[in-house]
């Protein structure tokens, strides 16, 4: 149980609020953060990413990356941080080659498609400078605000493993799966494995929550959700619990529709995020009493501003209101998303009264 | 009511299993058909394709897209045959000029992003020619298979109309619906209207059912979703049942997730298609009572044959003998799908037996 905001003042615990929300308290109004909130919406940041040239470089400076994970809380009363770096790191890690191409997107090779798992040799001191980053962030954060890991799930690590790069639809990697389940199994568990030992890194190094990215989990048949999303995040997701009991599990399947409801009662995951298309009426007739859920603002409402946003951020805290409930973005804030709105929208969420 | 197979036959009318699971009945086996199936997977497709050159000149000439309609009902036992055509044309009869480019998909000018539709000169005669493959292609049906018509969903037109093109998450389209409903509204009011007609003019050359493809509607918020995809679906599907009280609306909501149900009790469709991503227990357990569905084997599951698909196609039995179901894949059958893993399809599905 975590304490109340009383009992935290009088303990001279700092009270923090997305912690709360996460140990099953309801805060109005809630807590906020936003996917991708360290990113090329901010001024800031792309004058940074600029000195340092490629996205790698940035990831892989400590000092800049921690920078840019604060740069959005300068701005914006935002209850998180969220790490700055990148899901592929854990493909860098197992022996790819991880290489970012500006209008292309990442590329790993060799793309597993095609090579044997066995061929890679693991590097996972190519882990270490991200714990780095975890420390000074942490060491930057003001009392109330909590640092979020992350870590892309087994699934959606894997696409990218398999396919060189990302794709539209995953089919390389579906027919995969289909085709080799045995093959494409060892490839889920290396990614599982080494995933573990990333996330315990970034615990260790301060990392309060952590959250796993399934960005491409919308893709499966149900049997293989099943196979490949629900079964490996379960399995990681119980690892962390008994390693570390209190550091909760945020699960954001991405695109699962009516599977949210199986992943919700399965995986074991602490919070749920909602993508923008979940209706959280919905959601919150489905998923499990009391699972708190986070989510889920439509960036391109956001985007819109104005007369299309105000309606979009009150239906998501009315649907919302009876379950802990963390704010965000329903997928990344997008890089024209003018600042003003953020700002609107923050000045929304503070005011909501009950 | 329609008539059981044994009253049909005791009339005289030919007992069609598609239509009478439409109006509620449950078959065993389920009537089957596959979206798509008139296509590039089968060798005679592509050799009267390569005759004919461009897709257009195709759909155009009704003697041939009759043939191409009626290509996998000599192969395959089919329960029905669906037009050959494509959801543009409503475009195309609405003003913008239309072309399929290889490899790069379809193109509208000018795109009504930059456009006012009131600059568009309607041309319904440019549906006149589809009327009549529909008249040939219910010629050469045999008595017990059913003849499905189709259009595009407005939402989803609409998203080609402006942008002009195709998209991997239709933002131009939603930006434009966020920021100017009234003027997105209008494009949609349009659609709708030349939709009503071109889908009365298939029904008047012989189609018995029409199928809605809402092909884009999984990237809408929910909020965007009522207004855009439930609303004009549910004005289409009263408007043609009005017109045509006995012809069932299959509507077919693509990536539509945890709002298949709102979909499936409001819009009023005789049916309701499941992409393959949708779990058919969760569908079974969350749609109407005795709603036909209609789907939802995975298209890379034929693809990968064998070990991977007798599972599937079981799953989706076992989980929807309980309600009138229609076999079906959850998308387009794929261009590489072996014709050897079609013929097993339907080996195991005319073997079922409950």
């Amino acid at each position: 149980m975590s304490p109340t905001p009383r009992e935290a003042a009088q303990a001279g615990v700092p009270d923090k609020p997305l912690l709360a929300v996460l140990r099953g308290e309801r805060r109005d109004p809630p807590p906020v953060w936003m996917m991708r909130q360290a990113g090329r919406y901010l001024p800031e940041y792309r004058e940074l990413r600029a000195a340092k040239g490629g996205f790698l470089d940035l990831v892989y400076d400590s000092d800049a990356a921690a920078e840019v994970t604060l740069q959005p809380l300068k701005r914006f009363p935002l209850d998180a941080a969220i790490l700055f770096s990148d899901i592929l790191i854990v493909p860098f890690a197992l022996g790819q080659n991880l290489s970012f191409v500006a209008g292309d997107g990442p590329s790993l090779t060799p793309p597993l498609v095609g090579t044997d798992l066995a061929t890679l040799t693991p590097y996972p001191v190519r882990l270490e400078p991200i714990y780095e980053t975890v420390a000074k962030v942490k060491a930057g954060l003001g009392p109330s605000q909590t640092l979020i890991g992350f870590a892309g799930a087994p699934w959606t690590v894997a696409t990218y493993m398999v396919a060189g790069h990302g794709s539209r639809d995953q089919a390389e990697t579906r027919r995969l799966a289909y085709g080799d389940a045995g093959r494409f199994g060892a490839i889920v568990e290396a990614i599982e494995t080494m995933t573990f030992d990333y996330l315990s890194g970034q615990i260790e190094a301060g990392a309060e929550v952590v959250q796993l990215f399934d960005s491409w989990s919308g893709s499966l048949a149900p049997s293989e959700f099943e196979r490949w999303v629900i079964a490996p995040t379960a399995r990681l997701t119980a690892r962390l619990r008994q390693k570390y009991p209190d550091v909760p599990v945020i699960g954001f399947p991405k695109g699962a529709g009516g599977k949210l409801c199986a992943y919700a009662r399965v995986t074991g995951v602490s919070a749920v995020g909602l993508d923008e298309t979940v209706d959280p009426v919905w959601a919150d007739k489905e998923l499990p009493a009391g699972l708190p859920v986070q989510g889920n603002l439509d960036p391109l409402a956001l985007i819109a501003g104005g007369a299309a946003l105000k309606p979009a951020v009150r239906r998501i805290l009315d649907a919302l209101a009876g379950r802990p409930h963390i704010f965000n973005l329903g997928h990344g804030i997008l890089q024209d998303t003018p600042i003003a709105h953020v700002e609107e929208l923050m000045a929304l969420l503070k005011k909501k009264k009950k």
